[in-house]
């Protein structure tokens, strides 16, 4: 009498299993998925032409919309821009954000197809002086970071 | 015999909303203290002496303790260095923070109290090069932000 009992038992305990392996098993590949991820950060530096600081700075103004929305589409948050003058007389920009998708290359490559990046770039490259051997914004290293 | 009736309902009502009050005052002024203030956001720009770029790098490693625990306790999250050699042929540090207490002078007073923060100063002063009228990072003004 008990051997039926006993695989009575390891069938019930099987399903449980089962079912607990069919509930658990694709919440764990969820939250793999949905886990954050280190953001990246990126430093960029660029010269600023001395007579553009004012419609630089208009450009960039809080009320004006610009490429804000663009800016989040392709993961680059907390985007600052600060402007210092430094002892060879020059402006130059600093920008540092954090850039939280899966794919920088590919998120920068579709940023710069957009037609009103495109734009925007048009209006803000005119204004703005590459260091030597640049086209853009220089890429700096980054040497520290502390969360 | 409407008139108790009345009443009664009125006193149950007046308990009501006291026991409502009750609860939801303090959630609200405990939300209210909670709420995220916007973090402010502080960028800085000092000279680096070349002869001194690995040391100030090894120092800085991540696998270095530094004074990461003191600029989390003074509020200072999100702290990037970059490096970067511009044009001048001189080397520059650009470092970006967000403040998130709620006296940024105050926590800057007490941090430069710290001994321990002092004894790191002593170390990093002697690598980097102020720029011209300034006796340590200089601070740099933000023209844009994008959360």
């Amino acid at each position: 009498m008990d051997e039926p009992r006993e695989w009575g038992l390891s069938v019930k305990r099987i399903a449980q299993t089962c079912i607990a392996a069919g509930v658990a098993l694709p919440a764990m590949v969820f939250a793999l998925g949905k886990r954050r991820r280190p953001a990246r950060r990126v430093g960029m530096v660029i010269g600023l032409k001395p007579d553009r600081m004012a419609a630089y700075e208009a450009l960039h103004a809080a009320s004006h919309p610009g490429v804000r929305d663009l800016l989040r589409k392709y993961h680059m948050r907390r985007f600052s821009i600060f402007l210092h003058r430094l002892d060879d007389g020059r402006y130059y920009l600093f920008a540092c954000f954090e850039y939280t998708g899966r794919d920088y290359a590919a998120d920068m490559r579709r940023l710069a197809a957009e037609p009103r990046n495109r734009q925007w770039l048009s209006e803000t490259d005119a204004m703005q002086i590459p260091l030597s051997g640049e086209e853009t914004w220089a890429i700096m290293r980054e040497v520290y970071f502390n969360s």
